[in-house]
């Protein structure tokens, strides 16, 4: 790990905004029943309850369940039942047992919660548990509220609500999402980072996170794709060859905001080496399969091919590189030369000129995902590109983005290329589908076409509040300013 | 209640001695699976767990189960399966998900044990969770462990794990069990105060608890059958007609070991008003049937009638108070002859002539509880009590004691009699088939006649180191002198 870099990152560590939020109690359980206390909003923190016990001095120990929930529907999981492939760890559960009552008890863990339910399994014939309040202590880097935009009330709630999902996701570093993974993730920063330069402008915070990425980057270079920072900063033992070319973008974001030079030239090199590192993925200019890449994440979908996302990706970070280098006033020939060549090699291997749309794999796959990159690293003209995604969506058989991630970037190449209302009617349609299915945060996963899809084998463990869904506050500042507050 | 006599408690109140107990570890656990540690002998305390990760980083909470048990067969029970009558609030186990790795987790609770498994529910695929070390702060107001004594290896080993039970019980107060229920009990403190007297000398603690009854009577003077000391000090909403006599043995043992003239003075009012409540409860000088008499505890079985019983430790008590009031110069001339008229009537109503024995309710049960009662309250004199054990041995349907408690009362009224080798004997035999079925500590409950015997519905609820059982330490040095160490 690079000391300098890692005392950088630390140097840049917020300080973290304490509140208080209390439900009042009251409700007395007896054994098996439950009660649960609303929030009424999201909260990120450390809960605390206050139990007292009713009837006969108590004379056994209380033994409770706690379940933490960001949404109504995870109450009415049966946890026990779950048996998904993500760890159960993450299940947002205590099992606790009250030796003393009265008692306060402070839960040592942070839970992302809207709905705290409290459940006795065991008492003694003698006394009954009453709740006497919920507290929770919510925390966060993000500095105070700002306020909402957007041209009508559907716009207005979806700000709302990607102003909170951002803020939630804002603690020492920038989170996937506060339940879980609670870490930092390079792909899912990226987006944070625009989203927070046309919000809280927190832009230490940003500073710092690619302070973590570079200071654990390994001999060789390779950023990983995700960061740990407890108890000490230590990379992920996996990277992802899309994530770690947009280290790329994410530093060139950052110095077009800040005009930051001393962090860009401590991290240009990196930022160079992430495309030597990619370039040995292709044989004459075309980049491998997926079989032979490793994992590139492009969406979060198995039946995903993303050879051509991955080359597409590619072309997107080199051509965000040139523009660094170019306003360092550096050299970028050598990178313009390969980008020209690997382009035309895109399009010769993986444009499939009689349906005018990228196709990928030995299948020759449609996908969003594909084709969306492609624009994005401007292959074709802004026109070519307006008339590509017009045929995409005229396209069936598609493979369409099922994270927020994902439509990210489609919303963003329909702006490149002129498409605004079609972009603010996806941003309509798809981040106003989770606020008409009750949303007070964004979610990791959202497929409109199967809204109960549940790729981990159950909603308990699903990200409720996840960052990378929070870019229709930055859409609406960046492109429709008719409506900034 | 009364505070002058809390305050007086709260003065005696013990410093708690702490020793730190190490078990290195180095186990590395995969999903399912567990590992134990023994620590070779009881321990109260705190338990702390330095766990690490061992593979990749952890990339999720790990989810463990732990669980801390007084004994080897305990780990055989399968908890989740426990439907027993006394809460699972007292199941010795705890779920923690650990969020940070390494760390060291301290568990917030106290836990009688000498095992501690672990068991990992789940990780992730990229970790497997490493034990580095298992620790425990054991607490004890006992002073430094005294001399064994005994005859032979046999004693003295009986009278290792009774020092060894006793100080395991003695904590800010004389507790019945430190796994459950970790409470003052009067019935319990006055066999744990005999043994003290012989043993560790912490009169203080027994000048605490004397208090502490006192000061939660109730106004009509009800002494409870156990006081709650934590948050606060509350008397328990119920009473036994035994353990409330008791308060007066217990008094007169304290002042006979002490002197304390001071404390006999502050208490020795409520202790005839334990005679004169009890006194209600006669009718011509017999005491009402167990139906009417509410709760007199003799021993651990549902099957005993206690009405003689009743009557007996009603005798037993008030000759106690007799005696002490005379030895402060008291007049106990009232009291000398309720109880001439009682002993005489109490022989009238249960004395069965033919056979020789005490019997009790309409049934005429013959039990060890009300025949033993009867020898300790002198209604016979010695040699005839000597001969009324002999047939009470000799009676195959006589219900037999299940607990240590009521055997220590048998041995008391073989020694009472004479029958000082048959007594020594009965420790051998009974307190040495716990040591042979692998005692650390003397148990709440043994019946030879069925060692594995679970009225609490499964053993993991079982109090394994119990202060009741432990007056074998009391009888070797008080009776057996030549074996003093």
């Amino acid at each position: 790990m690079n000391p300098e870099f890692l005392k950088k990152a630390e140097q840049a560590k917020p300080i973290l905004t304490v509140r208080t939020h209390t439900k009042k109690g009251g409700q007395v359980l007896a054994e098996t029943s439950r009660a649960v206390f609303d929030f009424g909003t999201h909260l990120v923190g450390y809960p605390k309850i206050d139990f007292s016990a009713v009837g006969a001095h108590y004379d056994a120990p209380a033994l409770i369940r706690v379940r933490f929930c960001e949404t109504a529907q995870e109450l009415d999981e049966d946890t026990f039942l779950y048996h998904g492939w993500i760890s159960k760890g993450w299940l947002q559960e205590e099992i606790v047992r009250l030796d003393e009552l009265p008692c306060a008890y402070t839960f040592r863990r942070r839970f992302a919660v809207r709905y705290v339910q409290v459940e006795v399994i065991a008492t003694s014939p003698k006394y009954r548990l009453r709740i006497d309040r919920v507290g929770i202590r919510s925390v966060t880097s993000a500095p105070e509220p700002i306020a909402v935009c957007g041209k009508d009330e559907t716009e207005r709630a979806i700000d709302r609500v990607a102003l909170k999902t951002l803020s939630e996701c804002m603690q020492y570093e920038f989170e996937d999402g506060p339940k879980r993974d609670m870490r930092l993730w390079l792909g899912d920063l990226r987006l944070q980072a625009l989203a927070n330069y046309q919000t809280y402008r927190h832009n230490d915070l940003v500073k710092r996170c690619l302070y973590l990425f570079a200071a654990t980057a390994d001999a060789e270079g390779h950023i990983s794709q995700c960061v740990f920072t407890r108890p000490d900063v230590a990379p992920d033992d996996a990277s992802m060859f899309d994530y770690s070319l947009l280290f790329i973008p994410t530093l060139y974001d950052y110095f077009t905001e800040t005009g930051d030079r001393q962090t860009v030239d401590d991290l240009l090199p990196l930022a160079e080496k992430q495309i030597e590192i990619a370039k040995e993925r292709f044989t004459d200019d075309v980049i491998e399969d997926c079989d032979r890449l490793g994992w590139c994440f492009l969406d979060w979908s198995l039946a995903l091919n993303k050879q051509a996302g991955a080359q597409a990706v590619y072309l997107y970070a080199q051509k965000t590189l040139i523009r660094l280098l170019k306003e360092c006033g550096k050299d970028a020939s050598a990178y313009e030369s390969d980008a020209a060549r690997k382009s035309a090699k895109a399009v010769e291997a993986f444009y499939d000129r009689e349906r005018g749309l990228f196709v990928s794999g030995k299948e020759r796959q449609i996908s969003y995902a594909a084709n969306v990159w492609y624009v994005l690293a401007e292959v074709f003209g802004k026109d070519d590109n307006a008339a590509l995604l017009d045929r995409l969506q005229a396209c069936d058989e598609a493979i369409r983005p099922v994270t927020p991630y994902m439509m990210h970037h489609y919303v963003q190449a329909l702006l490149n290329s002129g498409e605004a209302e079609k972009a603010r009617s996806v941003i309509r349609d798809y981040w106003g589908g989770m606020i008409e299915r009750g949303a007070d945060t964004f979610w990791e996963l959202f497929n409109p076409d199967d809204p109960d899809e549940s790729p981990y084998g159950g909603k308990a463990v699903h990200s409720f509040c996840h960052a990378w869904s929070c870019t229709p506050s930055y859409f609406f500042r960046k492109y429709f300013v008719e409506e900034k507050p």
